[in-house]
């Protein structure tokens, strides 16, 4: 084929995109460079200066540039009330659902031995400690609707309950094999309003 | 919404994109700064390496890293036949279809009067030097097979038979009302294959 080595290159990066194939990654890159150049030096810049910039908040673990993130720095979220999730992308949801107001532990994924993810791995001796230094006085538990969100729930129940902290999951309004971050934000505002107690 | 500003920024950048939507945005960004920040840098480096290193070829107009583009640059490509274009992605499909081994000039478009798109706006005067400067014998009309791409053929057309050259247009084996370089490999070859005299 004809593409010069830098086109080629360019259509080969723009393929690490997700859900991006060989076409689209051949539009995307004839759009740019004969449309929006300065569009595409644009998100050169902010590609490069998110993936230097942008670590985890050290306290609820979400993506942050900061070492605590704007939702753990802001006084007026009600520090007793802990929404674990599974992902940031997840507290990105929560937070445009809007109506929650308390604040995040996000956890790496969920429990999958077959995985190699067991309790170290996602992070939840953390959060026992993050509940144990805090005023926290419920925990609701908004992993996933999944077999493995919920074996994941429940093993955090599991470990919370003995400690005297109230623990809930989120209603099942969020259909049953879905994905959080997915779900509109009325079923998920309504979701989260709805919580029932577990164990 | 509770995006950090670095992020908002990634988000915002990625939505210039063509396709990408608020929400394959947020998503490409969360996939990008969770899972592959190597992918990232790398796309950010050739962005910008394209960005300002790919000009036009001085002699057939298509995107090109080097004054003369490879096509241009063979000398076993056939100086005779020259194909004309409306985009470098034609030169591309063209291309990957196969089988044509002549040269190609690329127009800026298409003649569209109600877009201020005359003769001179889309490169119609270089192309009628670069066919006398040359060993032209045989011009192939290969713009689009709409209203617009048929006008733009006739007019060159009759531009060019006046100086005695051969002219011929693409195959109507192309669906009309298609955009060139959406149409299969296959097709693309057979209707270069089937051109008819024009005029
Ligand atoms: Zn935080
Ligand atoms: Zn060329």
């Amino acid at each position: 084929m004809s593409f010069s080595p830098l086109i080629r290159h360019l259509i080969d990066a723009l393929r690490g995109l997700p859900g991006v194939g060989p076409k689209t990654a051949q539009r995307m890159a004839l759009h740019l460079l004969e449309r929006d150049r300065d569009v595409a030096r644009h998100l050169a810049g902010a590609l490069a200066t998110a993936m230097d910039g942008v670590g985890y908040c050290s306290r609820c673990r979400t993506l942050s540039e900061n070492d605590i993130c704007a939702i753990c720095a802001d006084p007026r979220r009600d520090a007793t009330l802990l929404c674990v999730l599974q992902s940031p992308a997840d507290v990105w949801a929560v937070e445009q659902a809007g109506g929650f107001t308390g604040r995040y532990f996000v956890l790496k994924g969920q429990l999958s031995p077959i995985d190699g993810m067991g309790p170290e791995e996602i992070g939840i001796p953390a959060l026992l400690e993050a509940v144990e230094r805090s005023d926290v006085a419920e925990v609701i538990l908004a992993t996933n609707p999944t077999v493995e969100g919920e074996a994941t729930a429940h093993y955090i129940a599991s470990m919370l309950k003995p400690r005297g902290i109230k623990v809930s999951r989120i209603a099942h309004g969020v259909p049953l094999g879905g994905e959080l971050e997915y779900i509109d934000g009325g079923t998920l505002a309504h979701a989260l309003a709805g919580r029932t107690p577990i164990l």
